[in-house]
C-alpha cells in the first residue's frame, strides 16, 4: 500500500481535472496489477468520474446541481456558514467522497472518455486535501 | 484482510454516528498503512460521510431527501411494503452502500469535519448489518 | 489481485442483473477472505446495488430518474449526442461507477435482498465494459 497526499487549490464552485495526478501516482507506485483509490478529506467538495471530451458537460452538471440544490434554499436551517454551505454538503452526499479505479499493466485503467475531477461545491476558492492509495 | 461484523439498531428514519465503531475496528486490526472499507448489507438504508459539527446539517439532509423523494409518491408502483419503502430504495441508490477511508499511521484518516453515518431511510426502527474490512 | 474483464450488451435504458457474473469471478479467484470491486469504464451507464425481489422496484427507479433528469431538458447545452446523452452523464454522476463488496468464506457477501445491476442510461443498446477485481 502506497499513499500519496495531494493538495489542490480550487477556484471556487466548479470542477477541476486531476486525472494527470492520479496517473502520476500509479506510475510512481510501480504497481502493475492492483487498484487505485482517491479520497477527499472534506464534506463540501467531492469527486467524480466524468466525460473528458466536451467541457460543456461539466458546465451542464453545475447547472443541474444549481437547480436541484439551490443556494439559500429556505428549506435549510444551517445557514450560518453562508447560503452555499448546506447545498455543498448535499451535493457532496449525492456524489462521491472516494473513487476506485483498476490498475492494469501498470496503468490506471480509465475508460477512453473518463476523467477524474474534483468538484468544488463552495463558491469561494479552497485548499482541498486528498489521499491517493495504490495497492496490489 | 480483517473483517469486523457490525450490527446497529436504528431508531427509524434519520442518521446515526458510527465513527467510533470504525476507529475501533482500525485500531483492533493493528494495520498502520492501508484502507478501511465499510459495507451495509441492505437496500433501504445507506452510508454517508457528513459534517460532524452541527447536527442541523443532518436534519437539513433529511429535509432535502423528504422533498426530493416524497413518501407515498404516486409515481411509484411498488407500494406493498408501505409508502416509505420505495423512497428508501431511491435514497439508497442516490447515496452510498460502501465507503472506503485511508488508514495512515494506524488511524482512520478522516478529515477534521468528517464523520461516518448510517442513514436509515425506513420510518420504522431496523436492525442493520455491516461489514468493516481493514487491509494493508 | 485478480482482474476479470466483463462485457455486457445492454438493451438500452434500464437495468440488467450481473450478480451471477460477480459470484462467478469471486468463485474463480479462489479467494476466501477479501473484497470484490466492480468498475464500469463509461460515463453514461453506471452500477447499483438494488433490491432483487420485485422487478417493479427497478422500474420505479427508472421512473424517478426520468422525472429528475428529463431527456431534452433545455437546461442542458450539451445536446449534440442526442437528448438522452447529457441526462445519462448526470444519472451516472448521481449513482456509482464502482461498487465494492466483502468476500467472506469464499463468497461475495451480498445481503439477502441485494443484487448487482448495470444501469444503462442511454436509450440505445450499448456494449459496456467492466473490470471485476478480487483481492485478499
Amino acid at each position: 500500500m502506497k499513499h500519496y497526499p495531494l493538495h489542490i487549490n480550487t477556484q471556487g464552485r466548479g470542477s477541476h481535472d486531476i486525472t494527470a495526478d492520479i496517473h502520476n501516482a500509479v506510475r510512481d507506485s510501480g504497481i502493475t496489477e492492483g487498484l487505485c483509490h482517491i479520497f477527499i478529506h472534506h464534506t463540501s467538495a467531492s469527486l467524480m468520474l466524468c466525460e473528458n471530451a466536451d467541457p460543456v458537460v461539466r458546465r451542464d452538471l453545475d447547472a443541474f446541481m444549481a437547480r436541484l440544490v439551490p443556494d439559500g434554499d429556505p428549506l435549510f436551517e444551517h445557514q450560518s456558514e453562508g447560503p452555499d454551505d448546506m447545498p455543498a454538503h448535499v451535493r457532496t452526499v449525492l456524489t462521491q467522497t472516494g473513487i476506485q479505479i483498476p490498475v492494469i499493466d501498470g496503468r490506471c485503467a480509465l475508460g477512453a472518455w473518463q476523467g477524474v475531477y474534483v468538484w468544488e461545491h463552495r463558491t469561494a476558492a479552497h485548499k482541498r486535501r486528498f489521499t491517493v492509495s495504490v495497492f496490489a
